[in-house]
């Protein structure tokens, strides 16, 4: 089949959103024989898709296949910005790295940068992130917001609150944030954000939010540094996800948590962070490049910063890895 | 001359500060006869040196030329790290964007980019910064500060901090500081820092810190729309400045303040900046993205915001143009 008809067949069926297309209904929109739509639904069988076909009725889309392309993120996706410009790969380095240079190069808000797979792929601090292909959502997603500096680390915890929204209401699974860019299920990472900035010292000119979700891997899949450490949505759902569907829930509700953002300032994500937050009047110990502190977290301030009540008085803890101790 | 030997011959001259050489000496340094000496210094004499030769003592160095080079910074630069790496141009599009690339390519802290002219130079908010030949600096300086994102804007101070007492030194001049970015000399711009950045979140990759000096313009090599508005060092003291000197003064002046800030944190960096600055315990009008804002300047946060007093209470002003009312 020559790729337009399948895309065009594919979003036909996303279209239909789980209702009968008739064969000749098919047939008039593909400009082909009820032959040819017969032949173009069987290919799409070999490719993964569940198909239910009834006589006199046509055809309804089941299950699409369990992977991720460039149709499958568009087909059905209801923003109005982001994700509407899409970059899908097999597999890259890191989509970090592309999505810096397609930022230089100017492209707008709302960009994501999507792989099945990375290669050399990063977490906060240079540190590696196992991004292994078929299983997990890696993807970076272009920002221009019109903020100074000193306010981007909002958007970590904006990206943050619409991940575990979005989560909750494709998996009924409930996350929990660990500040400053963790999302743990049952106390172990399965969501990492990683956001990176090109600024001037008063105008940012992109900010890039790097989203790495593990979805469908089975405790096998995870090395053994990871084992103790890290978990998927389908070890704590007991179930397969759809990564497309789960990325175009993400898009959405990122949208308009940003909406919320750029209306209302940080106030309104900040009530929402905090109730999602797992470090919040614990006691934690902060293990920063100047030192470790210990105390207790009183929440984060209108930047992000952490603030830890320590037995010299308050700390304001602008980067740190978190131990929670109670 | 083979351009070692030249540099060479420059470097002993540098070392020698402003005392004699004599040719015996020279001749034994170079590796080269007496009379190849004097066709040496002839050579030196052609390129815009002043060279006083006496006879039976030496030859001294009075005046070297009106140019700036990679030797001319080089030589008698007495910092440990800022401009010990150093890339000298004679045109470039913006030292900004090659010094982005640098960056990203792994140059180190104290790294400079120094081009004599400038043909798309910019200055905040991607506005147009006039960068002649023959007469100006234009210069851009690679950081790699362990501090997170919030703290940045705080280098546009230091950086300003450092140049206003470079000039004094150097000139005599007592300039003032506008905030954000731009140091006045009788109420005109003389010097413009534009700070950019590469970072994530909690953890800065480098800064970028932008200078630009108008050093030997005279009043008619400003184009029409900048006459009222800037002016030069060299139209304020009557004098052409050494502009591979007055560099190789700010390096300095800047590396002692970015280690008072590495050392002690922003507070010393904040009362030089305070005693400099134009706009403390004065009306403004602050022009910013999100509306105009009058009132009183009460000077500037731990991160480099400036606090205004208005009628509906402080204002944090993150970014703005500011008119001076009184």
């Amino acid at each position: 089949m020559q790729s337009n008809l399948r895309t065009k067949l594919i979003q036909l069926f996303a279209e239909a959103d789980g209702e009968f297309l008739s064969g000749q209904k098919i047939s008039e929109e593909l400009g082909c024989s009820r032959t040819a739509v017969w032949k173009h639904i069987e290919e799409l069988r070999k490719a993964g898709y569940e198909l239910e076909a009834v006589r006199k009725i046509g055809y309804k889309m089941k299950k699409k296949p369990d992977k991720i392309s460039e149709n499958e993120i568009r087909f059905g996706l209801k923003t109005e910005k982001m994700g509407q410009v899409i970059y899908f790969k097999d597999s890259v380095s890191s989509t970090q790295k592309i999505a810096h240079e397609l930022a230089n190069n100017g492209s707008p808000e709302g960009t994501i940068i999507v792989a099945d797979q990375q290669t050399e792929g990063r977490g906060r601090m240079a540190r590696v992130w196992h991004s292994p292909a078929g299983n997990g959502i890696w993807m970076s997603l272009i920002l221009r917001p019109a903020i100074p500096v000193q306010k981007t680390p909002q958007l970590t915890l904006l990206a943050a609150v619409a991940i575990v929204q979005a989560i909750e209401e494709q998996t009924g699974i409930s996350p929990e944030i660990k500040w400053p860019n963790d999302i743990l299920v049952n106390g172990k990472k399965t969501v990492g954000i990683l956001t990176e900035l090109q600024a001037e010292a008063d105008q940012v000119h992109s900010v890039i939010t790097g989203i790495g979700i593990n979805v469908n891997q089975v405790a096998s899949d995870f090395p053994d540094d990871l084992k103790e450490t890290a978990t998927s949505l389908r070890i704590v759902s007991g179930k397969k996800i759809d990564r497309a569907a789960l990325i175009q829930t993400i898009l959405l509700t990122f949208e308009k948590r940003y909406q919320d953002y750029t209306r209302h300032g940080f106030q309104p994500i900040k009530l929402l962070w905090e109730s999602y937050a797992l470090t919040l009047n614990r006691r934690l110990t902060a293990r920063t490049l100047n030192g470790t502190f210990h105390g207790k977290s009183l929440g984060i301030d209108d930047e992000g910063v952490l603030l830890l009540e320590t037995s010299e008085g308050i700390k304001r803890i602008y980067s740190a890895d978190i131990d929670i101790s109670s």
